[in-house]
């Protein structure tokens, strides 16, 4: 392991300068496990952060991180303890598959692994089991090196929100449609022109991400073989001229009647492992339930939680038409809790798991 | 009746200063069949019209009706063949009887009677036989008055669009969520500290509107008896940024498997009675099928049709995870053929066939 | 004076539900030398204040405040230090003169009494020894109560970047074009129908307000009588899409040339009384001037400085087509230092100082 | 002269998928003149315009140009009687001067060679006289191609606006500040994450070139040679989230002091070539003035005129703080009167007068 002198981790950030790259580098300031040693980049090689960047966060760019210079994408010579990739599907497919071979722990936020039948797709509050799949891929790779998924920013808001409910039920059907911010889309991302005054029905690829996805996560492990939750998940997905937070409304069928103060409860309740382990980027609370009538709202509840951004916040749940059906509205924070929030409080975990 | 020197009936309008009301002087303006006679206000009553509104239309509003006088709510003196209704629900209930019962055919637009046992609540090409309650409802009211009401703007999206589908097939459930335009909730309506960079996932009892409202209109008027349409409906509304076209995405389930090219087929070949009398306001298409992969979209669709706004534009129609399930997505415009539209195009569906 | 337990004084707020007013609310909660007692409301008298009030800040409300009743506006039983007002115009007329005429000392964010002979219009970092003419105003009210005033938002945003080069230099003419959030208009205020995809290049009696009130500001008071800066001001005002933060381009011709090293030296070192006493609202430097080409912008300098929302940030200083000729941009906070903040400064200022 | 069946000019078109071209592509649709022939790109070169194009306008892309091939950019074998071109200036420096060399009439809305000793830079309705020099230029060329420039599209609302005043007054002294749509910059130009509730006060050069392209526009052609108008021009530039028409708070010093009735009346007579010639794209007032305190906006205002979106609109005349100042505001169509539309027109007075 390649501590630093304060003992922390060394990490290398693939994709640094795109909008979950961005939240990465911020989220990393200053983190107290692991400090952001390597910024790769394919255009961008060669310049200063500073230079390369379009800062869109709020927060000042840190000088040190400013000054720092942006590597070619390359294994060699790399001394870090972990890879975070941000990288575009296309890119990350070829790349991050080189990096776990040549031995080193790729956490990813990208799509293109997350699917793949020895990769786990894991929310640190609702599957962290999943990871003992690593051992079968390091074999199958034949290095020390492995990669491990985050879902697609839509899916960690509805699999988180729908984890605590099939505790108590079996959840048959959902018909799920989302709102979703264009920082979802990256940076340039979605062209002005298109969203001032306008939402589009289609994002593309992302109604069966998160069907696929969210099959999966709720699924169990077998023998190092992953077994899909068993529901029919319909997703229609909308681009709303919103910077940050996915809003996504839900329709459950669930295969008895439903208690909703019971479910209510659940959810409050609800904690996972981070929570337990208290890391550091773990906030108290995964969900928040909200009873105003109108609520969650992406300008009031993007950045809820203790950890700003990485609680989902629930609203408005009721039943249908029968106590059989459940509606509700969730917000996730797209490029935190929905991306790099949820790989860095992941990666906390595995250290403290000794996965890494 | 009271003729013009044209010809034209004489029209008074109830609400004339709102959004809705906007568009109904629009639509009104060189209309064939009517002619704009009494414009009615409260705040507004005793100003030229021209003072009173807050024009938002891009159109410049004619000289003759900026120097037309607000008349206060009344029916003494009243000469006029119709009354149009674009009054709040609150005001409605009390106004609109009113007029009713001095003898005036009241059109509205406003949600107060919709679901009157007495009163029919019509899409003119979906289901203009529910004009046949009226005789029974005069009889009732016992005057040569009634009213006839046009649905929610979201209800007109969906109650139009499901009746093709509902000629080959029986639905017997609906999940649909809304994307709704600001113009929906009237002027000023939605303040833009609200609505700017945020979605709002509630519009107060606009779910229950949009199932109560589609069973009426796609059901049966049998003895002067309203029988609902069998059909479960979960919907979700939510506002966005965008002035004006209310997205919805739909998902249906159906009693039996679907052929969807037939189902296509249905809609392009989709026509009503205002397209075979070729009224002054019906598109020749009610519904336009879009297959491009991200339409219909509110920029591009909402003066979709060749009477601009009047026509529904249907995209993304695909099969959900079987052959019974279909999703789709629709754009209408929730002013004009959501609302001022609807009612005059009903409006000349009665003249022709006689019921004023 | 009317200390609590923790020897706070006791303040009253008029105005509370308002935009500024809610500003005001959070600005209060816990702030070290103040303790809100009384919220007065006019519609909302006898409400909760959580029930009142549409609560358009990220923060939560707390729970303290939410429960407290809103009592009707009314001097009698009154039991506080001090009035803050963030009434509008007309009401302000009437009611602050009552409150000061009892003996309170009224701050205002209101415009009613700004160009008043008697009334001192105050940026405490700008012209703090304008409030020595309060001693005259007692004389001549008779009582113990005074009135005194903060600018409007766009006036603090100009007068705070002017005061430095005032300092160095004379200006003679001002030529300021205002892009303005539409909070500035208070809630609900603008309407999204008018603004999405809009700008309204007019502003009632904000252009105005501008040119008399920045004249006072940087004037000189001599024996109880204020004499006006001799700068001729033009202002052009336009509201933008944007939820907080007005942006201003300003054009300054000076007596002679200017070096702009200096200028940016002396704008950089600038700071004023709240500073040097170090009170609890002072931001370390009321005035950050940033480097980049394309900086200040309301996403990134809205909440600029130690005290966030409390410094002005100007950008692209750059001489005009010769040397006695400057541009800059500026952007202010609009409700809190352009509104709350600048009064909640202003009343610690005057505590410390003795006028309260 | 290469006239096709309907005795109509051929044209080609540079740059025809970005959002000037497009805006060419919809103009030259059935237009009297005009066949549009050629259309060029350089990625898109080989596909259909259909499949090439991101189409951003309302109007339904017709069928036979969504079937035309794209070509690569080349004069071999072009047979047409003008090439337009709404190239990026970086591509247009190198590419325009290839055609004009091999002797075609260029007519471009690039910046690259407007303020070249030998462009004429030309707004039909203010210089004509300035494309005189279109003799020496060939000459110098050695060709019978040339090449024309209308300004850019800040300049062309000044540039419009100032005529009249300037045929009345001498104007001195220009303060203009621009709120700019985001299709100014072209597609997809400005990202969402920029411009959504946010300002930017910075457009890479526009500053200069609304100095500098005014400057000329509104100055003389002697012996073959620009001379300047002598007037000072301070501009800043701002873009905001709006999708078509700049708004521009003008400031004017003028040599003396002015009649505002006069000025108002020279605006409302103002007329030029285009409409004594009745050329198919102009409009029949070029400058319109509203009265209203609130005009000229976007959203009413971007389509004004008879030939829509070819009139500038404007508003808010007032004196300032003397009678030899002079504010108002004005609306440009940046994509039609401020780019495509401009050049067109050009293009038919050129005709008409057989420069063409």
């Amino acid at each position: 392991m390649v501590k630093d002198e304060m003992g922390k981790m060394k990490v290398a950030l693939l994709g640094a300068t795109g909008a979950v790259g961005q939240r990465f580098v911020d989220m990393l300031n200053k983190h107290s496990y692991f400090e952001l040693e390597t910024l790769f980049g394919y255009s961008s090689a060669g310049k200063r952060y500073g230079e390369a960047v379009n800062w869109l966060l709020p927060t000042e760019l840190p000088e040190e991180i400013k000054e720092k210079n942006i590597s070619a994408v390359n294994t060699k010579d790399l001394d870090v303890d972990i890879v975070f990739s941000s990288l575009p599907s296309s890119a990350a497919k070829e790349v991050e598959i080189k990096f776990a071979k040549e031995g080193f722990p790729v956490l990813s936020n990208a799509s293109a692994y997350r699917l793949h039948e020895m990769v786990p797709l894991v929310i640190p509050e609702v599957n962290p089991e999943h990871l003992e799949v690593i051992d079968a891929q390091k074999r199958e790779l034949g290095t020390e090196g492995f990669i491990v998924t985050d879902p697609n920013c839509s899916t960690v808001g509805l699999s988180l929100a729908l984890k605590p409910i099939t505790n108590l039920y079996r959840v048959e059907k959902v018909v799920v449609n989302t709102l979703q911010a264009v920082s979802g889309a990256g940076y340039p991302g979605v062209s002005s022109l298109d969203i001032i005054d306008n939402v589009i029905p289609y994002i593309e690829k992302e109604e069966e991400k998160i069907g696929n996805e969210t099959r999966k996560i709720l699924g169990r492990l077998e023998n190092n073989s992953f077994k899909d939750y068993n529901v029919k998940i319909h997703a229609s997905c909308n681009r709303v001229p919103v910077k940050d937070g996915h809003l996504e409304n839900v329709y459950l069928e669930l295969s008895e009647k439903v208690d909703l103060d019971e479910v209510k409860e659940e959810i409050r309740n609800f904690i996972g492992e981070p929570q337990k382990l208290k890391l550091p980027t773990a906030p108290e609370k995964p969900l928040i339930i909200r009873e105003e009538k109108d609520r969650p709202q992406p300008r009031f509840d993007k950045l809820a939680g203790s950890v700003p951004g990485m609680s989902v916040t629930i609203g408005r749940l009721r039943y249908g038409k029968n106590e059989k059906t459940l509606l509700f509205s969730l917000l996730v924070h797209n490029t935190i809790r929905g991306a790099a929030g949820c790989v860095l409080l992941l990666a906390e975990l595995m250290k403290v798991k000794g996965f890494i």
